[in-house]
């Protein structure tokens, strides 16, 4: 059975989650206090209401704690924010997860119960700084603590070099999972494979190796 | 030589470049109309100055063309964050990244030269949203168009079955990246290696690869 989802807060991360939802299929209702944001979506979505989510009883008459999972987009207003994630809880809802503008938002909210908090701004320029750190490393994206993806432009050094004769394992624990070439991409290549011109690689390793990778290389 | 940044528009995205930038040791020039936005990040950063950044003589005589990449952060003010863009191409700033509210914001920030256009918002929103459709799915990145990464629950099906009996790359072209066991990570793991209970699976694969997976095992 499909999950139903509840949006609250038409902000760009609400948008942006309300839409990836239902191009994936799923039911949604997007929920505003602001009539603009709710008529902008309206026609993308399930359903669309406006409604001030700190009120207990519009939430209850929305049949709010019959959704799956609810979505809290709310960033600046802290206290609606915190004051939602509460009344969704109050009211039984499964899984809230909440928005949250700074680390002290977010431990409020943990508080009143959101089962997951997420901080967009702070991840993503986390993300984008990490990116601008080395003109080689094209893309960054922290897997898990510790565990990092980078795609770099092959390095000058490894042209022409089988992929079985770089070490990159022994030596930097980092392992190629894929090259893009001429905009295709080669998942796990073969160990008999050359690096070519233009090539990028996709690598992942432990944050350390990948380090060290990036002093020798570039 | 260690590169020379500026942020200018020190909300949560902006911040979060800003300090992200310093604890990897770079020097970090942080801007903002805002008096009170500076001060509060004023003692983190190498400077930070209060300054509009669509006054041309301003930005000229913080001399900003010698700064390797300057962030322009401003995303709700759509057009100071076209005009500061302008400006700093027309100074001769070398590589500057713009932050986009929308995908019209985007292609006028690309038009007055942007180098790299980012949109934290949308694209956090998507992952969020990845990660919400499946509950067994912890997390979901994506690498590449096409190339995504997952984090799972050990499926019940795959316990006490070691790596090299599962055929997961040959069935779904899926590659076990990681396995995280006791908070406790192991990179590229052993064939023969058997799943545990509470194991957690770092997978990578082609998006229809683990979407097939998916549904095969949860
Ligand atoms: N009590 C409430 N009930 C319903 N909607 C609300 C309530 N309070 C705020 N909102 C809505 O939440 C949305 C997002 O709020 P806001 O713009 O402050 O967050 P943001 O974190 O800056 O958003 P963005 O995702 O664009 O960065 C707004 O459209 C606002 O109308
Ligand atoms: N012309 C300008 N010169 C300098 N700073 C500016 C200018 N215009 C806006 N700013 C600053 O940019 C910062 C970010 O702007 P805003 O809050 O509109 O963006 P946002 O996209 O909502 O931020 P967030 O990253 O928090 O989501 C604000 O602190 C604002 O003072
Ligand atoms: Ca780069
Ligand atoms: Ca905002
Ligand atoms: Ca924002
Ligand atoms: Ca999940």
């Amino acid at each position: 059975m499909k999950k139903q989802y509840a949006i609250i807060g038409l902000g760009r991360f609400g948008n942006s989650v309300a839409l990836t939802l239902v191009n994936a299929g799923h039911e949604v209702l997007a929920i505003d206090a602001d009539e603009d944001r709710v008529q902008r979506i309206a026609d993308c979505v399930t359903h669309a209401v406006v409604a001030d989510s700190t009120e207990e009883n519009t939430l209850k008459s929305l049949g709010i704690r019959n959704f799956d999972i609810v979505i809290v987009a709310i960033g600046q207003n802290v206290q609606a924010s915190v004051l939602t994630t509460l009344l969704l809880k109050e009211l039984g809802v499964n899984y809230v997860v909440a928005k949250a503008d700074n680390s002290l938002h977010g431990k409020m909210l943990e508080k009143v119960g959101a089962d997951k908090v997420v901080f967009p701004e702070r991840d993503m320029g986390q993300r984008i700084a990490h990116n601008l750190m080395s003109t080689n490393v094209i893309d960054y994206l922290e897997v898990a603590p510790d565990l990092g993806i980078i795609e770099v432009d092959v390095p000058q050094e490894l042209l022409n070099v089988r992929l079985l004769d770089t070490n990159l394992r022994a030596d930097y624990g980092i392992t190629v999972l894929a090259i893009r070439r001429n905009g295709k991409m080669t998942l796990s290549p073969n160990p008999g494979e050359r690096f070519l011109p233009d090539d990028k690689l996709i690598l992942v390793g432990e944050g350390s190796g990948i380090q060290r990778f990036e002093e020798k290389y570039f």
